[in-house]
């Protein structure tokens, strides 16, 4: 059966989360496999390359779906940018072999988070940062990514309670950059966990603030104890920038 | 009695515009006079620069009220923070002489309007500018605008029926810069009358897609007729960027 790939951008304000949660939901995939289902008149289950949580944004969300269709990938776009909402945004439709897997066979995944970092008004970013005016030790917060960088169980950095699937994941890259009154923190990974970015973002920020001393991090790889990381910081600040394939 | 100033800004989206229209109505004026009087425990009248209709934004709107208080400016200013929604952000609060008058005293006014020249998904800023994917021709465009420039009557360009007061107005300038995948036009100029800059723009894009040739606006001048000039473009793509004072 023909399968296809989505390149997506996503306002998720709105939305709870990427992962369909009954049949007329308010989800990103429930949103995208409605759409679709109409398009081609029978059921179709569409991947993600993971999901995002409530009030999460996407840039590059990447997912496929396969359907038994005589469309061709242009007509596809053409009819979900009719059909979808405005703040669920589709880059491009194409035709992949029939073994693509959004998920199992996405390399690495970065996300951006966007701090607002003044007291000055944000009225047209207020959706997509979150602010922070606080001082900031940056030199303390690139110190402690440094210990976060690697391999590890990252179990407490997320929500997860416990987990039978394994927690460990490497992360590659932490970036700050200054951008405006901006501070964004992007992450490169094969993965992440749970709430896992959102508490990463939390714990860097204990450390610019100094509440939280980098070399600490260290044991909280080992204890895997949830509460010395830092804070889950809000939702609303976190982007999935894009899904690498081979 | 002190006088104030209020350097704002505003995303309009849910708001019917400047101009308080009651009492618990939703406009900018009017949550401002709401904040601002229970502040004083007096009834506050906010003096804008100008309106802005329902869907119209701000990014450097001045406005100024008096308000028997011995509250400092930065005082107000965290008060204003603290109270108003969050579309609604506060930049500064100045001090200003008795006599100073946002309205009277502005000099000029600059005005931008956005258009999403793509059909690519424009998620992240779909309230802020107007979609318009359509093929352009840049030189009618700027050919029109220079047509439009100088000291004219604009009654044709604006949705006033007729008007006791002057319809008169300079226009000083019009730049038109592609910045990724929009078009922005920013008008400058001593005043606008009610639409003026959307209209402007239905007539550049008129010019810019063939169905108006650039002289024809010195007819719509002669004429003064408001059906020759082109359509009121959508309030969303439109902000008011900055007022300037002697």
């Amino acid at each position: 059966m023909p399968n296809f790939r989505l390149d997506l951008c996503y306002d998720g304000s709105r939305y709870r989360g990427w992962q369909r949660l009954g049949d007329s939901d308010n989800t990103i995939q429930g949103k995208l496999e409605q759409v679709l289902g109409r398009m081609v008149g029978t059921p179709v289950e569409v991947i993600g390359s993971g999901r995002t949580d409530a009030g999460v944004h996407a840039l590059g969300q990447v997912a496929n779906f396969h359907a038994g269709t005589a469309m061709a990938p242009q007509e596809i776009l053409t009819y979900l940018r009719r059909y979808l909402p405005e703040d669920i945004g589709v880059k491009e439709v194409m035709a992949v072999p029939e073994r693509f897997h959004s998920r199992y066979n996405a390399l690495e995944k970065v996300y951006r988070y966007r701090i607002f970092h003044s007291d000055a008004p944000c009225v047209f970013e207020r959706k997509y940062v979150y602010p922070y005016p606080a001082a900031l030790d940056l030199g303390k917060m690139e110190e402690a990514a440094a210990h976060l960088l690697g391999t590890h169980d990252f179990l407490a950095f997320s929500s997860l309670k416990r987990s039978k699937k394994s927690t460990v994941r490497t992360l590659r890259e932490i970036r700050l950059e200054e951008v405006g009154q901006e501070l964004q923190l992007t992450f490169t990974g094969d993965g992440f966990l749970y709430h896992m970015v959102r508490i990463l973002v939390g714990t860097l920020l204990a450390a610019g603030e100094g509440t939280m001393a980098p070399s600490e991090i260290d044991e909280i790889f080992q204890t895997g104890r949830r509460a010395m990381a830092g804070v889950t910081v809000p939702a609303k600040g976190l982007c999935l920038m894009e899904v690498q394939y081979p």
